[in-house]
């Protein structure tokens, strides 16, 4: 097989580039978006400039991005996505001041409201303790959580944070935190979900809901 | 389990919705993407208005498809991508006119001139005939194809399109268009690919590389 002619200019080097140079840019720009390596993000910019309905969709994405950064912004309180400033959920008076849950992520309070159970406030730390990360302590909102406490007053902390090393490294980080501090401090129920079959649950699993039996 | 209360207006109603309309807004028209469905397109999202790098991502991204959508276009001739219309391939003097090779999408020019090995030019048709999906010949641009054998002239056209049942229709179907006329019609050839190994290669493709065995 013949090489490559590397500088005819016809391709744009060796990375199989487009020859249009703004189309690369959106592409690699594009392709920097969590979960989206090349080859989706190519699917995606050409979804968005050639065929059926590519103005359409073009000008109502630029159009939401636009709106979404100038509307919406974390509530200083909890730390949740919003666009009023307290947030709903914060300001509501319908919800219970005494109960505070603690989340990773923005995106942990919409099972929880959908589900609509829960009717206390939220607090997100924005993310979870990974020596491995590189998130210590120090990056994380410990200050502002040990202030809103203060804020209800909250009797219960809630930690619903994932069942991952690093969930469980976080929660341990927060029971240390608060030893001495009369809250009541719970979390998450470990065991088998709800319609899951014993025989494909993983054995830790299976250990915990075990360890954590209940009686009828 | 207490139900939901579905009207406190903290919930966006049923599909676990943000407090925000115009984030609920973004995520919606990013899920429309091709690949995306609703949890990547929130991820998407989140990552364009939280956290650190959020502004300059979102900046560059917006910009970045701007630029494209003034700056690409496709071109008039081959209807490959381009900036300048007709593109560099189709104004080249070094390229061969008198092979035309025939791909699918603007996508497949890529990894042939990407290998560089390829000197003729191309022709996009900007689909594969798909009697299922409703893409029939008036919709494909077999026309301007015969109109483009003409300049040149061409004497070989090659089609490379993908050894699907959607390729292989299209292919016959150029085939029977072209029968009668006197150019060469040649089309990728099918086995192997290099590197792979007899085991591991389907029985399909093992049956083709049988069929077009060739002398040493």
């Amino acid at each position: 097989m013949e090489r490559p002619h590397g500088g005819n200019g016809l391709s744009g080097g060796d990375g199989g580039e487009f020859q249009s140079p703004a189309l690369e840019r959106l592409v690699r720009s594009l392709s920097r978006l969590p979960g989206l390596g090349r080859k989706s993000a190519t699917r995606v910019a050409l979804h968005l400039l050639t065929g059926g309905g590519a103005e359409a969709h073009a000008d109502e994405l630029t159009a939401a991005l636009g709106d979404a950064r100038r509307q919406v912004r974390t509530c200083s309180q909890c730390g949740s996505i919003t666009e009023p400033d307290p947030c709903r959920i914060c300001t509501s008076e319908r919800r219970d001041r005494s109960q505070l849950c603690v989340v990773a992520s923005p995106v942990d309070v919409l099972p929880m409201e959908k589900a609509g159970f829960f009717r206390g406030r939220y607090f997100v730390l924005g993310g979870l303790l990974s020596p491995l990360d590189g998130v210590r302590a120090g990056d994380l909102p410990f200050e502002r959580l040990l202030d809103r406490l203060q804020d209800g007053p909250v009797t219960e902390l809630i930690i619903a944070l994932d069942a991952s090393v690093e969930g469980e490294t976080t929660a341990l980080y927060i029971q240390r935190l608060l030893s001495g501090n009369p809250l009541q401090l719970t979390r998450l129920a470990t065991g088998i979900p709800v319609g899951g079959a014993l025989a494909y649950t993983d054995e830790v699993t299976l250990q915990r809901a075990f360890q954590f039996r209940r009686a009828f």
